[in-house]
């Protein structure tokens, strides 16, 4: 019998050293590693009660025994009749006594997605219930009841509710046909369309698992500069095979719609929205998506920019092809999402201005099942931007948030760059648009005007490589995208805290080190790349690495001379009324502050301004001292997480500490690849030298300029 | 004490269910199986005494204690005096006991890569030693003794030697610098240019462990269709730094090297092999190269074939090309690979004849480090082809052999085809070049005509998918691989054998039914494909599936049309001498017998005759009647696969049992469709019916032939 011990304990260790790769994401389901708290657990949790046998209720109760199985390290089984310890789920449909143990106002504010999470007393035992109006609920109540036991919180006495505050909490992904991703860093997609619909991949089954633990409850597949191809019949079979294993994770697929489909896979001659043959050819597109996917979401539709067809092709409104799409899905409660990332080629309007020109004025037209979806800021993702001036200008219309998850603009898949911080500054901004309140989250879900409809996106940051998102901290973002839209009053460090402890480890100086890398690690980004509201000053076309010089791109608005105006007199956007005037877009209370120099924030300076070099910052420093200043620290605390992580190799696993490690160390390389090619660049209108007290750039100007990446992921 | 071990236990059996996803490959290492084998290899193995601290020998040595602690579900620890089954790593060199107790005769048989695994007596203790005149043989050695264990054999009385047949056994990727693939099917390239050479991803290392396993020593790592930016610094760099992973696995690196890279990365205005601006280049990039990666192999290259640009283009021979690039690279005893894959745009010739009429006059021309690769058969990559005629015909150079691993024409990562009976089937053909002996294989090998260089190479089915090959079974090709060139002599089934019991399980019922699978499963694919030496019917460009119609291609040969040459009056592609006369290539024996109607193996016939649909076929069938039996026999086979498998469920993980259950209902989706439609379309010639007493195909032709693939991988 001894040898037999003997035998189990080796064969245990031996398994338990297996490298971790980044696949499991923050759904790992470890032992709990706290021999006091585990002994707590086996005792607080005896078994599964659910009567259920298919759908969501199902999903959850899978997901329960796989988690609690191994956060217990012991079989969880499923019980018929209840014990104490017993985790039971149901609605109240399915069991009556809830209504009556839990009141009746407490379920009608649960919703159609909340959930509750209890300790009560149920036939004479202490269980554990977990309920919502619908399974959905019950589903995420299930993920949060495990977060909890990953985070090693106490569970003796839950009574915890939860409703999320947006509707839709969507993926984008700009993923292509052929299987690339554009902007993807992450190999290519996930849909292996060629294997669908008769290969159903376990990745899809992950991919809704997770989505589901963080309150996701909406993909859209593909490319928002789309592919008619996919609302072809062969197409839509794949589609509906994703769809079967999303819907039982509460998750719904959306598509894209290639506004001029009706002529390339319709054979008609036009793709005018006001055309009844073209509103015939949607409408019985949409019955057929329907028939073949029962609980299709609805569109996602770039529409007149950069190249995509649109309404205006024309000569119709936004409005008038937004609601084309929206009367054929409407009979099938399908939603339309219509993209305000909109900028002309012909028009020699500042690019920050022309979404809100063109959206404004169509407030009040629009179906009420459509929204329009505005990114967090003017322009594009950048590392940080302004508000969106049409936040709060809409208020007839729900404003969907696109937010972008992958790292176009932020170091690709090798940057360490949580984005907590970005996605939480934008939503806490005062758009100034109500007496009482008119944050963008208040837009955004809807209650500053009383949308019912609301929505957050984020544009996926998932590939097919092993960790999902190629560097593994871009698993927080997406993490982040999840947890925000359910309820955009978390904190970044909320998030951060919840997402270290169940993606590495509980333990506290691991915890606090990686914590303040991540939060700090945005504004370490924008001080090496962006500093004091310069903006789009990356490579032409991938946008890998700086280059402030290029001027070569077919319209002024892609190449970074436009954005930045450096001169000899100064540097910045003059976006007053002595400029373009975009700031006259913002309510005056907004406007004011940023026209005047003296109370504009000095991070957004050079969106607004354009300053000379020697102006006097608030720290005393010119403003080209300040410059300097900003992207020496940007490269020094890059260091300054290098040395961070340095400290933590012995609380987790080699293999993943590694790879953060070299990535770390690539994004010191390319930090100072950054400071030195703009302060070198910029240095040529300033005429200023860079302080002594600093290490001298180790490369020429010419030498960056004349780097060249063509085959950089775009 | 006792609660404990529950504990224990329970851990144990919690985290052992995790499901398989394929990334382990034949390396699993799990635990034995069998109690009473666990229990003997427990003592006869009990640690590992090698001193090493660096390369080969140290990857030996830690693959060996991560495989035996794996496989034993104990620490295997190193030892630095020897005990009762120690297991001893060591050159003669190092321990210079070896030469006496094994003989120097038995050590100078080794040669550089072979090794030596015995069981000896060694200062009184009972030892097993493995070892080899050089560390890479060594490194060999421990992955033959791990592939004992793993297939659960007697290790008591060992005395194994092993040396490889062919020196240079490689992998060819088809891989582009954008990080796509072509012809690839299981997602994206491995080779993450982008972040290397910062991003060392666990995948190179596994990649060198697998190939290394196999006996694989160099991977060219850019496609044929070349790119010479990868022969630039930075990208040299990103070489080298996978070369360094790869070196301690005995695995050097290869490039495909671009004929015109000195006007396009060298600022020259010619690429003539003869002008000494060019060969200088060439020498001084070669330079250039060894300096970065000292040990690089060399280039492959494809020249005046398919649009890629050769010594044609200045009116030079493939050997004046040949010459110039095996020059550069001489004084660092790197090798030129030199593709015989030639066929020309303007030439009317039977593409058949091309590479035999383009080479053979050049026997003799080659320096002494360049080999020609030659691909199996002589059209490209078929599901079945004859030998290629210039086996035998250039007994001056050594020719490489170059199969294709990626199931470009054999049903891309979604057809279970084994394809070691392609390979082994051209191998054991005769060329009747010589009296005594002038095998495929003894010409690949050197021993035919005393060539020391020796090649073989496999075009790699390797990708991103977790499971590297889209298929659990396209693993078994790439292991077949390494297999086959260290062995030529292995025959389908053994290889077969050690990769079920390796990559699955021992339990007989498992490897019985699941080899006979596999030796099956090619002759299946050519009979519900292309059954009696029909070839090249695929979908065009991509090779999709079936379009014997098609006839649209930009040139002849790339039509299925070319190639069928069906008409009222028969099928097939008459190469006798009243046709091209291609068989005037083979030696007479050959030539005789397959230009004999009566004589010619039917497997074969339609590559060489036309042959009338009434024509009385062995069985006594007329060719229609045949015709119509192998592809209905082909369908019906693949059903005898899924039968087949659906009874080996209890035996393996669920995730790869379910893999591969839909991956052949695919497959027998793929086989009706094939089979439908290649009927359908040659009934259109023959005017016969398809006898009553098969189903009727349950589409029409013109159905098929509208079936359209633009965004089927290629």
């Amino acid at each position: 019998m001894k040898k037999w011990i003997v035998v189990i304990i080796g064969i245990m260790l031996f398994n338990s050293v297996s490298a971790e790769n980044g696949y499991d994401l923050w759904l790992r389901y470890k032992v709990t590693d706290n021999a006091v708290l585990l002994q707590q657990y086996r005792q607080q949790i005896t078994g599964i009660n659910c009567t259920c046998s298919d759908g969501k209720l199902l999903a959850a109760q899978q997901e329960l025994q796989q988690g609690l199985t191994g956060l217990l390290g012991k079989n969880v089984p499923l019980q018929k009749l209840v014990t104490n310890g017993t985790v039971m789920l149901g609605t109240p449909a399915q069991l009556p006594f809830i209504k009556k143990s839990v009141g009746e106002n407490t379920l009608t504010g649960l919703g159609d997605e909340g959930y509750l999470i209890r300790s009560i007393r149920h036939e004479g035992k202490n269980i554990i219930l977990i309920t919502g109006n619908k399974e959905a609920g019950i589903l995420y109540g299930a993920f949060h009841f495990l977060r909890l036991l990953q985070m090693q919180q106490p569970i003796a006495q839950l009574n915890i509710s939860s409703t999320p505050a947006i509707k839709l909490r969507l993926l984008n992904h700009w993923d292509n046909l052929n299987r690339t991703v554009e902007r993807g860093y992450a190999g290519g997609s996930i849909w292996d369309w060629q294997r669908l619909p008769g290969y159903r991949d376990q990745r899809y089954y992950d991919y809704a698992r997770a989505n589901a633990s963080i309150g996701i409850n909406g993909t859209v597949l593909t490319n928002v500069n789309a592919n008619a191809m996919i609302l072809t019949e062969p197409w839509l079979q794949k589609v509906a095979a994703l769809a079967a294993i999303f819907r039982q994770y509460n998750i719904k697929v959306y598509l894209t719609a290639r506004f001029s489909a009706p002529v390339e896979i319709g054979n008609l001659k036009t793709a005018d929205p006001l055309n009844e043959e073209v509103r015939k050819w949607w409408k019985d597109k949409a019955d057929e998506i329907y028939s073949i996917i029962p609980d299709f979401g609805g569109f996602l539709v770039k529409a007149n920019s950069e190249g995509q067809p649109g309404p205006q092709n024309y000569q119709r409104t936004h409005a008038d092809g937004a609601n084309m799409l929206a009367d054929a899905v409407a009979p099938h409660n399908g939603i339309v999402m219509w993209r305000a990332f909109v900028y002309s080629n012909e028009s020699p309007e500042d690019r920050f201005k022309q979404a809100y020109n063109e959206f404004k004025p169509l407030d009040g037209q629009f179906r009420k099942n459509v929204l329009v979806q505005v990114k967090n800021g003017p322009i594009d993702f950048q590392p940080r931007e302004p508000f969106h001036p049409l936040f709060g200008a809409m208020p007839q219309t729900p404003l969907m948030m696109e937010y972008q998850l992958t790292q176009e603009y932020m170091g690709f898949a090798t940057h360490l760059v949580y984005e907590a911080p970005l996605f939480t500054e934008v939503l806490n901004a005062d758009t100034h648009t109500k007496p009482n309140g008119s944050t963008v989250a208040q837009i955004i879900d809807g209650t500053a005007d009383g949308h019912s409809l609301s929505g957050m996106a984020g544009v996926s940051n998932i590939g097919s490589d092993i960790n999902w998102t190629g560097h593994p901290f871009g698993q927080a973002n997406w993490y982040t995208l999840g947890r925000l839209a359910w309820n955009p009053a978390l904190t970044p460090a909320q998030i951060a805290n919840e997402w270290i402890r169940q993606t590495f480890t509980n333990k506290k100086a691991f915890v606090d080190t990686v914590q303040q890398m991540m939060l700090a690690s945005r504004e370490i980004m924008v001080n090496y790349m962006t500093p004091l509201g310069l903006h789009h000053i990356m490579g032409y076309g991938h946008h890998y690495g700086p280059a402030p010089w290029y001027n070569k791109a077919p319209r002024a608005d892609w190449n970074p001379v436009y954005f930045h105006r450096a001169d000899s007199t100064g540097i910045g956007f003059n976006r007053t009324a002595s400029g373009s005037n975009a700031l006259a877009q913002y309510q005056p209370a907004v406007r004011r502050q940023y026209e005047n120099i003296a109370t504009c924030p000095e991070e957004l300076l050079l969106w607004f301004h354009h300053v000379p070099w020697d102006h006097k910052m608030k720290s005393g420093k010119t403003l080209w001292e300040e410059m300097c200043e900003k992207y020496y620290r940007g490269v020094d605390s890059v260091r300054w997480m290098q040395r961070s992580w340095s400290r933590l190799k012995n609380y987790i696993d080699e293999e993943r500490f590694k790879q953060i490690e070299q990535l770390l160390g690539i994004q010191e390389q390319e930090a100072v690849w950054w400071r030195n090619a703009c302060l070198l660049y910029f240095q040529t209108f300033s005429g200023k030298p860079i302080p002594a007290k600093y290490e001298k750039p180790d490369r020429t100007l010419e030498y960056y300029m004349e780097l060249n990446f063509p085959y950089a992921p775009h």
